[in-house]
């Protein structure tokens, strides 16, 4: 047995009892200590540092790990095996989640495109309010002539006044009603959803004054990143927005590491409590503060994630997800209570997730169709939506079908050295200069720059096969001698966008071969998904009306760059838009149009899937599609010259 | 501060800090010592003696308390304030609760009703058999060609081969779908609830060998007694039956002093769990254990129980019960989770509440009426049915009035000095000498007498009355100068049934005439309840071709006796049909035939109510009817000469 003390950055200790030889990431994550581990403990990734502080651990040499570093004690944790009494120092995780935790409104775009649909589902026919409802009522007061329980006289009023056949009702709200009713002399506000023919009471109190307003969250739950709206669903306004890094990432950066991860014992447990109580409650406590109501106000949530998401956040064995043939459990998941999955908000409030449609398609697609949205459309449209795993939809209003693809957390900033979310700092549009190979950039929000977002990745690599510091290969020229490029001991190129010895800055921003690599792997994997999609059609791409692209890429994706990048299909920039997190849109629209949690349901039961992994050809295509900008140039007419 | 200790005779000790002039009986339900207390602490009942063994405490004489017992330190508990530390011995209630529980077959009478009544109704068009159900199937096993979601699997094979529209399904039970359906190959066995469309799944485990046998509960909840019978779902057979006394007596013997003492701090909780835990937690464990099956093979609990059981069982504020115009929060319960309740059985098992039609005419009533079945019948028909409360119902298949009165607890032998439920040793039937006003008892399981169930004090009375010993009053004879008639210190008059002294008994057990009285007023409320019933219907007595008695007042009930008492109408005895318990049958009959629940629920639709007590005339009746037999001898023509 060895002690080990984890001292958090600028915050507390915990103190561990470790058996002699356990690995040093465990120990952390026995310990309830937050250490980023995208590649889940394969020494991949080389996020996660920590400083051996006192004391020695048994670790091997690292391409992730400088000289410099080694001798001031930094190791890998999860190439490190606890062997004495050791003192740890490592970064302060947690907070920087909380931190980093945005209130933004949706982007112009997401507005944009959330108005002109709201209103063109609403000319098409669909009710311009949610099911979600307040009124206030005076109640007959009871005699020895009209002696009727209270739950019948309330039946009653919905039957005779609101033309509902029947109420449903739950035991807590049943016992409530007993002191609400007699509180203001039968004068009740009641809160219930419309459902067809039965009204479903969330809540009975005494009227006192106006009407309550009543609250609602749109919630994307994305294997990166989580964000929520909270919407007042008397006006359905979006009130305020966060969003913040999905607090399961500490126990792997992708579906398939927390899978492998939620196998462990108490490991889907440990990934439902890193969802629910580190993530969404969390985000609602913010949003709520901001806003100044109370989360009792909240009633309903309509929420998106992929299908894993959904396993974890419900609790269910995701191992199927990943072994073939990749069975989810369920697909179409009943609306439950909030309180039943421990989400914060009214302890009779609903969640609604939209449906899957199969292990890798999930919920986040189904919403994403409904917002774009492909199901009304004549002409042929897509939908690309570039999260950690790819996933495709093609069609119009009379099919739809539908692929998915592991791209990897590249897109997200993900597994790439100085990769970021799309968060103030982050670069999102770069260019090289011909001449020199300086480069120039735009970081979101105009700040000092804290490393790069997936649209400034898809600049930058463009931009450095442009000017020649790349091959098709991603391969760095090894003769052009110049200080912003650096090779390593490993001989790995390096290319520095912003550095503390050129640009006198606060860090070193820079983007390696190896990042290259990831991101054209990641776009190799979206365009052959693209390419055979269409071909299974025997539908050549130029059908293409519109490609809607979404993902958390960043507000200026360069569609022309990631057409040069082999990323996209070549057919005119004008036919592209960026639309950003079309899941969260989805969400938004379900919650406040009352059809619109139907409408959801009907698109994933009419979207056919396709399984690439299984696919004869993919694999081909996949390399074939891992060069700059593809092997096959015919692919790509508008780049031949 | 004061210390006080409870000893619990043989048994453990309880300890508590007392506050100074705290009562004894409130002290002793603090820490959780249960304490016989039927009028629920007003010092009339006389049942809350405990011995206090060391230190003192300030009481006051009691007709209850013998100058004998007063030497030994024999208190009324509820009598006594605490001045200082106090070591007190109190009887072992909570394990005579347990011993007293009952596990018998139904009644001859009852097993007749049921087997007679059930094949009634499927012969009338009721579906044989109960709506919970289980199969055995084989899904075809999934592949990349059929990718369905397990849940949807199951969903379709519902539809293609049962004919269901959908199925419903909690989050419990998709959690279980992924392993069993892979630890077999796809062969599982479903157990679900037969809904019109939809199939209810409560149940999914790899099938291994034989279907399962399903268990039910029928579960009468009265508020001296609750009664359960374990059900064999697949044959209906009812394989055990287990009764006990209402946990909640130690609160109050009546609904009344339950209520009452709901609104002390604490004190709703205090039921809830007394009626959940203390008593219906502990009749299934009981059960289960003679049977031999576990717990969790239980998915069905059909229960009846009066309005204010209802809402205590449910935790709903049962204060505007007792308070004019006398209003239940809820009548029509929906089915819930046993779970939601803390009722131990399957985790996904669920609780259908008999109906009730108003605060006084409960569940009980609802399912006795289905089970009489009054609702079927051409002629007129009347149910009666005496526990704590009486209530009546009168009717035919065209119509069905009802009303309640309150009788107080001496039919089921509470109240009353040695009374009893009808439990082995009971006292059931008894005469008396004309010579020498000897008397001849029987007691049930023929053991040695333990007290006075009410058939026995119907008896007792009757033959009391017919040889002279009591008047039309109640009052005795003040000069019979008998060995077996003794008056107490304040003039109360004995009659020993059975003695130590003359009977070398091992206790005393004696009717008093404060017994004699509590059973005139609980004859007359019954009698004036009946008559007022007919009365304004403007129907003579004569018109009633069946009445059934039903209640806990022993098998044995002598229906000329209790005619002579003037307890019931004076029609031929022919036309009486003694059914024991109607509402336990009632639940029995619901629990195996599938259309059961939703004929309660319509007869109690059907039911029109009448408040008696604020009928004009009901008092004048009611006092009228406190004689032996009646005032008015021109209702009671056979017992003129």
């Amino acid at each position: 047995m060895k002690k080990v003390r984890f001292n958090i950055k600028g915050k507390r200790s915990v103190d561990l009892i470790a058996s002699d030889g356990e690995n040093l990431l465990e120990a952390a994550r026995r310990a309830g200590v937050m250490i980023d581990s995208p590649c889940s403990g394969n020494a991949t990734c080389g996020k996660c540092k920590v400083k051996i502080e006192s004391g020695q651990v048994n670790t091997e040499k690292s391409r992730h790990i400088s000289e410099e570093e080694m001798a001031n004690g930094i190791v890998l944790s999860c190439n490190a095996t606890i062997i004495e009494d050791i003192e740890v120092e490592v970064p302060d995780l947690a907070s920087s989640f909380v931190n980093e935790m945005q209130i933004t409104d949706l982007s112009n775009n997401e507005n944009k495109n959330i108005k002109y649909v709201r209103k063109k589902m609403i000319k098409e026919g669909m009710t311009n309010a949610s099911r979600l409802w307040s009124e206030i009522i005076q109640l007959p007061c009871p005699s020895i002539e009209d002696n009727s329980a209270d739950e019948d006289r309330l039946k009653l009023y919905f039957k005779q006044n609101l033309g509902y056949e029947d109420i449903a009702i739950s035991l807590n709200v049943i016992k409530k009603l007993p002191d609400a009713f007699r509180k203001n002399d039968f004068l009740i506000e009641v809160v219930y959803l419309k459902r067809r023919e039965v009204a479903e009471i969330l809540d009975v109190k005494p009227a006192i004054g106006e009407k309550s307003v009543l609250y609602g969250i749109a919630l994307d739950i994305g294997t990166t990143s989580v964000s929520a709206c909270l919407v007042d669903m008397n006006t359905n306004e979006i009130l305020t927005k966060a969003s913040m890094g999905n607090a399961q990432v500490k126990y792997g950066a992708d579906v398939i590491n927390r899978i492998v991860y939620s196998e462990k014992p108490g490991g889907l447990e440990n990934l439902r409590h890193a969802i629910v109580d580190e993530s969404i409650n969390n985000l609602i406590e913010k949003m709520v503060k901001t806003v100044g109501i109370t989360k009792e106000d909240i009633y309903e949530v309509c929420a998106a994630g992929n299908t894993t998401m959904n396993h974890l956040l419900l609790g269910l064995n995701p191992d199927y997800l990943r072994r073939e043939p990749f069975i989810p459990a369920i697909n179409d998941i009943p609306e439950m209570k909030c309180a039943e999955l421990g989400i914060n908000v009214n302890p009779e409030g609903k969640i609604y997730l939209a449906p899957s449609v199969a292990s890798y398609v999930g919920g986040d697609i189904t919403a994403g169709v409904f917002a774009v949205p492909v199901w009304m459309r004549e002409d042929f449209t897509m939908l690309v939506d570039l999260g950690t795993n790819g996933e495709i939809v093609f069609g119009n209003k009379d099919f739809l079908m539908t692929c998915a693809c592991s791209a990897g957390p590249a897109f997200e900033g993900g597994e790439i050295s100085c990769g970021t979310r799309a968060v103030p700092g982050a670069i999102e549009q770069v260019t090289i200069n011909d001449d020199d190979l300086r480069p120039f950039y735009n970081t979101i929000g105009h700040v000092s720059p804290v490393g790069i977002c997936g649209s400034g990745i898809i600049d930058l690599i463009c931009e450095m096969k442009r000017t020649g510091i790349i091959n098709g290969k991603g391969r760095m020229e090894r003769d052009l001698n110049h200080p912003r490029i650096k090779f390593d001991e490993y001989g790995i190129g390096q290319y520095y966008l912003y550095s503390k010895e050129l640009d006198n800055g606060s860090k070193d921003i820079y983007i390696t071969e190896i990042d290259i690599d990831s991101f054209i792997k990641a776009k190799g994997a979206v365009f052959s998904a693209i390419y055979i999609l269409m071909e299974s059609l025997d539908m050549p791409i130029d059908v293409l009306e519109n490609i809607y692209v979404a993902g958390g890429i960043g507000t200026n994706l360069d569609i022309t760059n990631a057409i040069a990048l082999g990323m996209l299909p070549d057919i005119p920039v004008e036919k592209y838009f960026y639309i950003g997190n079309s899941s969260m849109q989805g969400c938004y629209l379900a919650l406040t149009l009352s059809e619109g949690k139907d409408k959801i349901r009907e698109i994933s039961q009419n979207m056919t899937y396709m399984e690439l992994s299984v696919h004869p050809t993919y694999m081909d295509e996949f390399i074939s599609a891992c060069f700059i900008p593809h092997t096959n140039m015919n692919l790509f007419p508008s780049l031949e010259n």
